[in-house]
């Protein structure tokens, strides 16, 4: 059974490697990091180093969890390329992070994060950054 | 520690149901399903009866997971109504039922699903109704 943490590198990715690690150790499952850059874009800072991919699979061993990082290119289409690699893998929980809600009230949910609740197969687990 | 899970007599309701006791007993924590009639409304389809509250309860037995039953009011706060429950009891979880997406491919996020993943101050977790 495994586990897929979606991962950027902001506060929310952070948060949702800390609580997929949580559920990796306390179901007994192997953690799917998936950090996702996107086709063709010249820079893209939300892709890591290998560095910063060590150091993910270093606290992943720190918490007692088999962990990998893959790093599928995407299109427009990070909800399919969840979904497939759900199917490929078997995946039985996905973990992704929120933003938090403004003060103003006025923050709509990411159209790339919605889709993954809404097209997910499998139980999605929701976690924001601490505040 | 303690468990929220939202339901409503709807195949989705039932999914939140199961996933949340499964949490309960994967956790050791103990559950309160949250069956929230809007105040006020003469007939409301989605609050359940005593028998159909029991049922529940009996449910939660047979998974090994104490639990309880609450029935709060609302208005239009039931994002509100959720939070201030997780305040009340501590709880560490939240789960809640997400409609599938249409085979057309139009349907959209529930605004009190939305509302509640993006507000609330704890981990959320979405589950569909069996496909």
């Amino acid at each position: 059974m495994t586990i897929l943490v979606g991962y950027l590198p902001t506060p929310e990715g952070e948060a949702a490697v800390d609580a997929g690690l949580r559920e990796g150790a306390l179901r007994g499952e192997r953690v799917i990091i998936v950090n996702s850059p996107r086709r063709g874009a010249p820079v893209d800072e939300h892709m890591i180093d290998d560095a910063a991919g060590a150091e993910l699979l270093r606290r992943a061993r720190a918490a007692g969890v088999d962990a990998e990082l893959r790093q599928p290119l995407h299109d427009d289409d990070l909800p399919e390329t969840f979904e497939a690699l759900v199917k490929e893998t078997g995946a039985t929980l996905v973990v992704i992070g929120l933003r938090h809600r403004s003060l103003v009230g006025k923050f709509i949910m990411g159209s790339e994060a919605q889709r993954i609740l809404m097209e997910s197969t499998v139980p999605v687990l929701t976690v924001k950054a601490a505040q």
